[in-house]
This record gives C-alpha cells, sequence and structure tokens, in this order.
C-alpha cells in the first residue's frame, strides 16, 4: 500500500500526488506553511489525508514556536469543503491547549498519530461493514469516482477499502474508475493504486458510466464524501452527484463510505456546505499546455448528493441506511 | 464560420481537427486513401462532415480511375456509427452509375458539392425548426456535448446551429459546453467556433452538468446525433445517454438536431445501431504523453439514448416531438 505521507521526527514528507503515476516526488514539509501549500494545491488531497496533513503541519508549527491559533487558521482555510481538515486541527488545537514549545510539539506529534492511526483503523471497520452488505453476491461489479484509497485516507481507504474488502473475500470481478475530470483522481490515483494492489480495474471517461448502467455492467456504486450534513446530504468530487443520479434511474445501488468524521454536526443540509471553485486552467491546460479554447469556465471542486440518492453510509460505527 | 474542409479541383484539403484550437493545419489528401485516413483518425469528424468528406473521397477515386466500389467499401468502413456516411457515398456511387474517368469525376464531383450545399441548407433550416421551440423565451442558458457546428457540418452547425438561432434572435444567454472527453471536442471545438463567433460560452468537465443542472442553470440541452434508428432511438458521441438521463431526472427538455441524412431507415431500433470502440490510449495519454496509469480501458465512442429519454428531434424537414 502506497503512503501519502510521513513525519520523520523533525519534517513532515508528502508525496506529491499531483506527479503520480508518472513520478513518485516527495515533498519536504518543514513549516506549517509547506503543508498548507501542499493542501492548497492539491500534492495531497483526500478528506482524510488533509485531515491528517493538516495534524501535522500543527506538529511543525508547534516545533517551530509559531501562534498556533494562526497556524490553525492557515490550516482550515487551505481547503473549504472537507469537514475532516477542520476536524482534525481542532482536535490537536485542544490536546495543546495552553501548551508551548516542546510539550506542545510532543502532545501534537502524538495527536496527530493518533488520528491517523484511528483513521486507518476507521477505514478497517467500514471496508468490513461495507462488503458485509454484498453478502451472498459474487462477481461484483463496483463503479467508483476519484480515489478514495490509500493516497486519501493514508489506510486502506473509504470507498476503496470495501473495494479491497470485496476483492479478499472473493466476491470482486471488475471495479471500474471513472477518470474523473479535470484532474484524473480517478486515472492517475485509484487506477495506479488498484493495479499495484493486483485488482481488477476499467478506465473509463466520467460521461461512460451512465452508459454502462445501461448496459447492467455495473451492479452498485461506492464513493466516499468530503462532507456529510446532519440530513445525511453529501459532497464529494464533483460528478458524484451525476453518478448518483444515474445509479438511482438505472435501480443500482449508490453507497457512501466514510469516517464518522466527515460528519459535520453544525452543517443541517447539503446546501449549506461550501463549494471549492478551483481554477479555470484545471480544465482548459493540461501540465501546462493549452488543450481547450480559453473560454470561462466553471470549475466547481465539489458537489452535494442529496441523501434521497444515497442507498446507505458506510462508517466505522455502523451502516446508515436511508 | 470556420469550414471544416475545401476542394481545389484537384486535391481535396481538410483541416486537421486533432490540432485545434492550438494549430491550423490543412491535410492535402489526393487520394481515396488520404481521407479514408482522416474520418478514421479524426482529422475530420461529425456525421455530416465525414459524409461529406466521403463524398469528396469518391471524388479523388474517380479522378485517379480507381475502383469505386473498392473506394466506397473503404471509406464505409472508415467509422462505423455515423450513418450519413454510407448515405453520402452511397448517393454519389448512384448518380455515377457505370460511368468511368473524367465524365465519373465530373458527377462525382457534382454530386459531392451538392450533398454539402444540401447539409448546409438543412442546417439553417433545423436552426429555424428549432429556435421555434424557444419563442416567447428569453435569457436561455442551453447545454450541448460534442462539436455539431461548422467543423462537424460544413454548414452553420445541427445543436449549433440552432444555438447560433437563438443567439441571432437575441435569445440566449449562455451555452454550457461540456468538454466531452476523451477527445475534448467540446473544450477544443465548440468553445474556439462560440467564442470565434461572440457567442457567451461557459466550459465545464462532462461530469459538472448534472449539478449545473440541479442549481436551474440550464433550460434545455441540444445535442445531435450520428444515426436515429426508425424508433427514434438516437446513437450520438459517449456521453450523450448520460446528459439525457440527467435532463429527464431534472425535467429539462432534450432536443436533438441531426439532418434527416441521419435516419436510418434499416435499423428498427438502437440496440441495434454498431458503436465504435476505440483505443485506450485516447484516455489514458494526452499527447503521447501518459496522463492516467496503465490498466485497461473502455471506450466506446458513442452511445445510444433512448427515444423516451429525447423530447423532440429537430429536422430541416419538421420537428419530431416524441
Amino acid at each position: 500500500m502506497i503512503r501519502p505521507f510521513y513525519f520523520d521526527g523533525t519534517s513532515f514528507f508528502i508525496l506529491d500526488q499531483r506527479k503520480l503515476p508518472g513520478a513518485e516526488a516527495w515533498i519536504k514539509c518543514t513549516g506549517v506553511n509547506d503543508v498548507a501549500d501542499a493542501i492548497k494545491t492539491l500534492a495531497v488531497r483526500g478528506a482524510s489525508a488533509i485531515g491528517i496533513a493538516a495534524a501535522y503541519g500543527l506538529v511543525l508549527a508547534a516545533q517551530a514556536g509559531n501562534d498556533l491559533h494562526k497556524a490553525a487558521d492557515v490550516l482550515i482555510s487551505s481547503r473549504p469543503t472537507a469537514v475532516n481538515l477542520s476536524w482534525a486541527v481542532k482536535k490537536v488545537m485542544n490536546v495543546i491547549g495552553t501548551e508551548k514549545t516542546t510539550k506542545a510539539f510532543k502532545m501534537a506529534k502524538k495527536e496527530a498519530e493518533a488520528i491517523w492511526v484511528e483513521e486507518a483503523r476507521a477505514n478497517r471497520e467500514m471496508a468490513r461493514h461495507g462488503a458485509d452488505l454484498f453478502v451472498g453476491k459474487k462477481n461484483l461489479s463496483i463503479l467508483t469516482h476519484c480515489n478514495t484509497g490509500s493516497l486519501a485516507t493514508g489506510g486502506i481507504g473509504t470507498a476503496l477499502g470495501v473495494i479491497r474488502e470485496l476483492q479478499a473475500r472473493a466476491q470482486l470481478k471488475m471495479v471500474y474508475a471513472d477518470e474523473t475530470r479535470p484532474l484524473l483522481q480517478g486515472g492517475r490515483l485509484t487506477a495506479y493504486e488498484l493495479k499495484a494492489d493486483n485488482i481488477p480495474v476499467t478506465l473509463i471517461a466520467d460521461s461512460m458510466a451512465g452508459w454502462l448502467m445501461r448496459q447492467k455492467k455495473i451492479d452498485a456504486v461506492i464513493t466516499g464524501a468530503d462532507r456529510i450534513a446532519k440530513n445525511l446530504d453529501a459532497a464529494n468530487k464533483i460528478g458524484t452527484y451525476s453518478v448518483a443520479i444515474l445509479a438511482h434511474a438505472h435501480g443500482i445501488p449508490f453507497y457512501i463510505a466514510a469516517p464518522m468524521s466527515t460528519f459535520d454536526p453544525d452543517c443541517p443540509s447539503g446546501d449549506k456546505i461550501p463549494i471549492e471553485e478551483r481554477a479555470a486552467s484545471e480544465i482548459t491546460q493540461y501540465g501546462g499546455t493549452q488543450v481547450s479554447a480559453d473560454v470561462p469556465v466553471y470549475n466547481p471542486a465539489f458537489d452535494v448528493t442529496p441523501h434521497q440518492l444515497i442507498t446507505a453510509i458506510i462508517t466505522e460505527d455502523r451502516v446508515f441506511k436511508i
């Protein structure tokens, strides 16, 4: 399994996911701004992974004797949609309290490690809960969107954890991976992770999912989530909403797998989730080369799937059937 | 308006659409195989445009004194889904009959010109018929998929012709153009054509269409078609089916604009339309560079939208309401 980052006791190293699968480049973060930049620019992405990375950002801030409240603000504001980010930062801040310097560093480090361990445990639990939904079924073809594996979580993954468990239980025939425009997390990361694990994967363009469903080639859809509102509406990578509509139209179950840290108790419903809009160049350019005409672009990074379209939300604690 | 090809009396010149909008490169076709290759490799694409190009392929074959039946077979087999291709080839073959050499060349040339003129006229007629569906409506936001403009037709376009007419009638607020993976005909060609004509356009990734609909930002969808079966099921660029499902789920009208030459009287229903599958590299590579992991790919170039999801089919003769 590919780890998205590690702490060597002094520096936090982040695998630059923007360069995968072509190159394995590590970014050495020595200060909190390095981590915030890595989150902002998507060198590290995935709701759980950016939460853990932000926790280590505070570790670096404590190590440097920075103002921790300022550091927390910088980290929380690095991306707006995934709630795990502020959840992890607040967890570390609560543990540190008013401690300073070496003591603060040690406490932050211990808590960041604990968050990582807990998220990895949650992945394993939700993998079991998720796979249990398919008891007695064989030769399953599962569609997934974006990347929800090790790279997104630091564990076995959320949706991809469930898929890995189905493979371990010999119930899996094929994973169809949406390439996930604009940044191709499906093509670059999910396909890469599944290939590395010898799990059968077929890559498709996002626009092909409906046609696969029409041909009865998809048994279920499983995706992750970046924030789940109180009414169980779920924000996830742009395109998830369309996949949910398509699944519903074809009578295919649509599952979300996410840790409890993705639930935002302060958010009553999906329309209150802030949706990040990103640069036009993510769509009009590839690797610095213009690929499309230079025209105005609408580029929301996420969309919200209303709970009515979600068959169940799989967590480490339980499965919320809707 | 950008023309996709021209005949200089001896050679047929095709604008290489694979290189747009970055470069305007013309391919000089001196023989039928040059034209077949240009069609196969998508230097020229779009149902009407490949029909007209194939007609000129026969002109070149007649000029060279080739076996015309063999030439016709080569052209017809260059791409399988769009029926306009075989329609145009058969039209020219019928006119030539058993004529040979100079006479055959002159007849073929006259018929190819006539087909082009007729397709362009059909575009203008369907633009009017299509725009008439929106009488009394203002500030329309229209979603379209792939490219159906001058480059795809040699005229003002099918779906894009309707859109141009709505702009001329001052009823248009915004065209949302799906970028249309894998080959980005929306981003490279539609956005380019609309920008050149000063028609307001916003480019989106294909996966964003549903989210726009959810936000009530789309008043109607208009696309083209590559083949329409007797029961009015319509094959079009991959992703069209998904857009039709999404439109239906949001109560948004879904229109197809296509000339009568797109109707295949020999095809009873959509499941009988041959769907071309293309190379994995169209998805995994960009401009020769690997962009996704090297895994198996499913890459159908088209899908079929069942007639139940089509509000109406707009042709030069009439509007078929479904």
